[in-house]
This record gives C-alpha cells, structure tokens and sequence, in this order.
C-alpha cells in the first residue's frame, strides 16, 4: 500500500474520528472534514484522548507523531484533495448519504475509492447516480473502529472487483480485519447474527425465562468467551471429537427443535418498557456515558490481550 | 457455605474432573467417582496439569494443595459419603441419566442437592422417580467449567424452591456464576443464543454471502469482543445515547426485518460437507487435539484478564 497519498475522512463524528485513528495510527496523512464547525473542532481533542487511552494500553508508541498526521479542513475539496481512499461516516439516512457520496463524487481523485460507513443501508441504495460508482462500496466497522477491528466490505452490484480487492488489503494493510461479502444482504453478516441473538433473547425475556442480567451472563460469562478469540464455527468445530462434522451430526436436530415457528415478531413494547426498567435499575441513564468510556477503555485492554496472545489476526 | 462437608462428583470424565477442580479450588473436600477404572485413574494426573496451568495463570495458589482435597474412590457409596451437594457428570442420554440419578437417589444424604451437567436434556425427563426428586436440579456448566464460569441452573417442575436457591449460592460461593432459568426449556437459555446464532451463520453461509472465515471473524474481531465482558442486553443498551428503549426505537424494525420467514431448516448435509472441507483445509483433523488445549489455555489467560479488570463477577 502506498502510504505517499492521504487517506480522506468525511463526516467526523466519533465513528469518523475513530478512522482517522486507524489511518494515521498505521502511518497515513489523514485529511478530515466534517460540514459541522463544532464536530470538526472536536476531532482533534477526542483523538489525543483515544491515543493517550491507547498509549496506557501498550497499542501505540508515539502516540504525538500519530497526532500530527491528521489534519483538519473546513472544505470537503480540500480533504479529498489527492486522497487514494475516501472513508465516509456520515448520518446514516438514505438521504445523507445520498447527497454526501454524490458531493464526494464530484471531488474524488479518478482513482479513489470510498468506503462508507454503514451498519445495514446497502450501497445500491445512495450511489447508483455517482459517475464513480464501480468505486463506492460500503466499508462497516463496529464502533469504535480503532478498538474493534472488523470491518464489512460489502460492494454495490456495480462495484468494481479492483475496488472490493483494494479496499481489503487497505484494511489489512492498516491493522483491520476485512470480512468479504459476496453481494448486499439487510444488516449484512455482522448484524444479521447479532439480530439473531437479540431475537431469541428478547423471546427467552418476553417468555419469563430469565431476568435480563441472567441471560446477559450467558454470554458475558459463557460463550462471550470463547467467542472473543474464536468464531461460533471453529468454536462448534472444537467441540466435538471429530469436529463440525461430528458436531453437526450430535446437535442439528437439537438446534432444528429449538427453532421458533412463526419466527418470533417485532420487539414488543410492552418488554422493551419492561427492560428498560430493569436496566436503568441495574445502570441509572445518568451512568451510560461513563459505562461507555469504561466498555472502551476494557476493549482497549482487550485488544492488548489478544496482540500479546497473538490473537490480534 | 459450610466447607464441612464434602462435595460428590458422580460420572469424571473431563467435565466431572472440571467440577472437581471448581470445589476443590474453592476449598472443599471434593469425592469423586466414575464407573469406567480407566476414567478414573485419569481424574488425579488431569486435574493435575489443569492446576499447573492455572497456576501459570495466576489463577491459583498453591496447586498441591487443590489437588490434595480430591480423592477418587471406587465405589459410588464411598463417593456419595456425607456429601451435602452431588455434581452428576453422566453421559448425556436419557437412559444414563435416569441410571445415575437413581443409583444416586439410593445413597445419597437425605438433605443433599444433586446438580446434573446436562446441555440440553431436562431434569424432568429423568428424575421423576426419584425419591429425593425435589433437590434434583439441572446445573449446566461450559465446559471446562474451571475456565468458563457460567452455570444454568434449571429446576424440574418438582424441584424445591430451597434447593434451586442452595444450588445457585453454592455456585456463587465456588466462584461460578449461576444463571437461574424459571422454568424448563429445551437448550435452556444459553444453547438457545447459541442455536439462534448459529442457525443465521448457517444460513448466510449457505447462501453463499460470505465465506465460514469471514463469518467466524464478525464474532471473533467484532461482536464477540464485547460480549466477552457484557452481555447482549447492556450491550445494545450501551449502543444507543438514550439507552435499551432509545436502540430499540432504532432498530426493532431493521432487526424484524431480517427474521428468516419460514424459519431456517435443520442444518443441510451438503453445507455441513462443504463447511468441514473448509473447516480441515484450515485445521486438519489431527489438529483438533492441540487448538483445543490452545484454547482451553487461552480461555485461562482470559479469565485472569477479567479478573485483573475485575469483570470476574
């Protein structure tokens, strides 16, 4: 990867400002621009917090010479100006990202491609209209980008090949790790098997099964665990002595008798006002900013865990 | 808890000798018996270099000790002794369990509790005739349970309200983390979250959307790093600014909107034969052995890493 042109970074907000880390953290000139004065002015203070975090935890040495390679701009011109890759976080409406890719469009390199951030909205819908369209693809991180380092690459029907290949070895490149979709797909891989988790545990919630905090430990306590350095198909192919094969052939009509008909339905909401009352008794709404700095800081640890344990890739 | 007492471990194969280590670590008098001599000749030498990693870990003072509280003893009678808590570790069919449960039932304390390890099959199904049938309980550990806290507790329909409670503080006392179901439900709660994710896994990979590498690393690089310290509820809960109620106005109907109708099938055999030539071109058969003591090591590092950022509880 040439790391000679800057990587642009639109619409900074703490996902955008969590790529500016990734970019500059891994060696390139980050140029940043947001269309909100008071978003821009927080870029730079936010980054040198995440970093002195990041420092503490052993991820970065030098964490000032990673500080000075992200600049700041107060037009989009000037941050995609001779920029070989584009990440784009802005609101995540059809509509934002509409008007934002096609603003991109009109001011990219000819050869950039432009990742954008987004958690389910597929690509097809906000770039069929940009002259660059083989170039736009959707690039999902969780957040915070520089402490989770999955990302979805998922193309458009008109993404180009050169563009799903590029933007692959950029991530790897910097650190991230790239999950390949094939095509689009609603929620694509990543929410699709949390929503699927989330599903049967609200039914599990809403049937009286077990208090939220329990069915919480399941995981926290249980098979979080394992899934924190392995995924749920090498952890089925452990366990079992002849591996999935094996597994499968134990457990599939178990988990086919375990399966909902009909599917379970929307969030009621009667259970999420149940919930809600349940969590804000364990957490006080108050408290949610400070246990989101505290979830960080852990995942920051977490992270150093794995590098050490070589877990990291 | 009284430490007076001894603990019984009935059926200790690996899980049975797991439960060994969790209440001799814990400091009680552990009595441990298995039918097969060869098994039990296995319990000493393999709770032995368990402890030694443990020890490596931080996880444990003083090895010799633990392992010193552990006898093997060859008859059930002798292991069943003054024992006020029974850990059945049987293999798991109806038919053994129904055995073993009555066999014990016979010689058991008359006030004791009798937890079975079972991951799916309930306690109703096999203790009905038992005379004690009310302190007869599902206990359902990870395994190995020295590693992953997390224990089901799932009463039968006459089981004691007082031995559900016993059971739960004594996995409290031992520094397990009990999870109380209300009522039985096949999988319990924790296979439920697994079958439901895995049934979605399944059916993307089928799909062909992406590959099983890539679906195992949305969990081990992305959501599984969180839910290795928090659960699926304070995770969502922390996802959006206002909360649980704030990400489900969010996101209810993207998540509904993803529920496969009609619900996914049993597991394919075609897929199940494409999935395990990928799962051996990544892992060849006669390295199952060895990830999986790799692991069981790492999931000892990590819990001296909760336990360092006391997330342990």
């Amino acid at each position: 990867m040439e790391t000679a042109r800057p990587v642009a970074i639109v619409g900074a907000g703490l996902v955008g400002t969590g790529w500016a880390l990734v970019f500059a953290r891994a060696g390139y000139a980050v140029q940043a621009y947001d269309p909100v004065a008071e978003v821009r002015d927080r870029i730079l203070p936010w980054a040198r917090d995440s970093l002195a975090e990041l420092a503490a935890a052993g991820l970065v040495q030098a964490p000032e010479a990673i500080l000075s390679r992200i600049s700041v701009h107060d037009s989009l011109e000037a941050a995609l100006s001779g920029a070989f890759y584009i990440q784009e976080s802005a609101f995540e409406t059809v509509a934002a990202k509409t008007e934002v890719c096609l603003a991109i469009d009109a001011g990219m390199a000819a050869d950039a491609v432009v990742g954008s951030s987004s958690s389910g909205i597929t690509a097809s819908r906000f770039t069929e209209t940009c002259a660059h369209r083989a170039q736009f693809l959707i690039a999902h991180p969780v957040n915070p980008p520089h402490l989770v380092p999955v990302v979805e690459i998922v193309p458009a029907p008109w993404t180009s090949p050169a563009a799903v290949e590029m933007a692959a070895d950029l991530m790897r490149a910097v650190g991230q790790v790239p999950v390949r979709l094939t095509r689009e797909i609603d929620g694509f891989v990543l929410n699709r098997l949390q929503g699927a988790l989330l599903n049967e545990a609200w039914a599990l919630y809403q049937d009286g099964i077990a208090s939220l905090a329990d069915i919480d430990a399941t995981i926290s306590h249980g098979l979080g665990l394992r899934w924190s350095f392995i995924g749920p198909f090498e952890t089925i192919d452990l366990n079992a002595p002849g591996g999935i094969e094996d597994y499968a052939a134990r457990f599939r009509a178990m988990y086919a008798g375990m399966v909902r008909t009909p599917p379970p339905g929307p969030w009621p909401d009667a259970m999420i006002a149940k919930a809600t009352a349940e969590r804000r008794a364990a957490l006080p709404k108050e408290g949610l900013v400070q246990r989101r700095a505290w979830r960080d800081a852990l995942l920051g640890r977490l992270a150093a865990f794995k590098k050490l344990n070589r877990l990291a890739d």
